[in-house]
């Protein structure tokens, strides 16, 4: 296991150790790590939380955005982590423009979960993809290993098994509850608005309150009735995923069906219509 | 907002401040507030973890179980909290048999999430609902709480708004995932078990790993993929809450459908037993 915390002076010992395999990509082969070197101008960095942009699309001897970014690669690897709930090492390089950045050389900060991803016009007006990731909790606090940060003499200094933390159980998904949510689902009797599914368990109906646009960090979506579906877990996850998309007529794509709407309950269209600059 | 670790010094002094309505039962008309008595031989206390043994059928003037537990009442509510994330406050009474019972009168110990609900045979041989709770994050350590208690003047030290933490957001459902889990999944290429269904996202196919067996206390399943069930989200909150079960056969029912499994993978008899013991 390696601890959090734990620095190396350059990629080369990075990829030595396991930390992070490769030395010129932001995003490891499998998605399992990444490293934030403020290669991209659009990524957020809060500490516990990350907005992460994603590769691709970029004119290596510029670095600007150039063309679109497509759900491939790593990021699709790093889409596929957030569907299947899979950690990912987070390290960030010196040349970070955070308060988070080490002073020098890399610094390996733990695991973190990508709780959603998305795509969105970047600084250069091109599509790129972003990920939300959010550090696991039972780590020591990120505040604390930017005391401790020291660069390490390297490699040999990378004690534990080479195998860190890979085999980690943690939730792939969870499900917030809001009394906004709650009321949404009642006047739909849980029945989902996109297939018309009513799950019925011995403790009452089963629905999901979904948020049109997104609620927290980098979204800020309101958690209000007129941005949150009534659906099905099911629905949900193909919802949440961009699998289906809800277009400027309320009809669900590919489908080409209509979200069904009851008597007293409607969708913002600004919130329609930022759900759809983030769904492809 | 009332805090973790306020005592009051009887039932009425609690009914009065609003932490637990009515003077008698252990569960709140709606499921909303418990109070851990030590009513019941069956119930187990953690600390952060309790089970929590259901209400009715047992004699009033023996307080042993006559006649099996239905899902009705304070029963059905808790279920209810459990299905809909609604967090539940917990008190503690001095006559709990338990390390984390206050010395005297009863001590609020903050907001617990039920997590999940069964039934089972209870000492006196009749079906008692069980309901897993576990301590919310982000509140005082109940540890803490216990050197802090101490018996309060009574109610009209009750400080703070009368509505203790009602409208929380919480999550209403977590999905954890494993390598185990993961391994499953694959086997089945994300196809349920139950319905045959098969979400597809941009990311990747999407299923869920669901043990027979539960994990943790008081169930102790093991991690192993003759535990493990590939299913869809919707058959998984219905497996879950047990509205659909299996049976010695390995059908579902009610449907009476099978199980489909496919070559090289089936679930150990006995967490199929273990599984219709606590599923009606």
């Amino acid at each position: 296991m390696i601890n959090s915390g734990q620095t190396y002076p350059d990629r080369a010992a990075l990829h030595a150790a396991e930390v992070h395999r490769g030395l010129m990509r932001g995003i490891a082969p499998r998605g399992e790590s990444i490293v934030l070197s403020g290669g991209y101008v659009d990524d957020e960095d809060d500490g516990d939380f990350i907005t992460y942009t994603g590769e691709g699309g970029r004119d290596s001897n510029t670095g600007r955005q150039i063309a679109d970014q497509v759900l491939e690669g790593g990021n699709k690897w790093l889409a596929h982590n957030c569907v299947e709930g899979i950690p990912v090492r987070v390290t960030r390089g010196h040349q970070l423009d955070s308060s988070y950045a080490p002073a020098r050389g890399y610094r390996y900060d733990g695991l973190y979960q990508v709780t959603s991803y998305w795509h969105e016009k970047g600084r250069d007006g091109f599509l790129v993809y972003r990920f939300r990731l959010e550090r696991l909790p039972g780590q020591s606090p990120i505040g604390e290993l930017r005391e401790q940060a020291s660069v390490s003499p390297g490699v040999g200094n990378a004690l534990g098994n080479r195998n860190p933390q890979r085999e980690l159980t943690t939730s792939s998904r969870i499900v917030r509850s809001s009394a906004v949510g709650n009321r949404v689902k009642q006047h739909y009797d849980h029945t989902c608005q996109v297939c018309g599914i009513r799950l019925l368990t011995p403790a009452g109906p089963y629905a999901e309150g979904c948020h049109v646009r997104p609620l927290g960090k980098p979204h800020n979506g309101p958690d209000t009735t007129d941005n949150v579906l009534c659906l099905c877990p099911n629905c949900h996850v193909l919802f949440d995923t961009h699998a289906i998309r809800v277009d400027g007529s309320l009809n669900i794509q590919p489908s080409n069906k209509p979200l069904v709407f009851r008597v007293g309950h409607s969708i913002h269209p600004d919130h329609v219509k930022y759900r759809i600059s983030i769904s492809a």
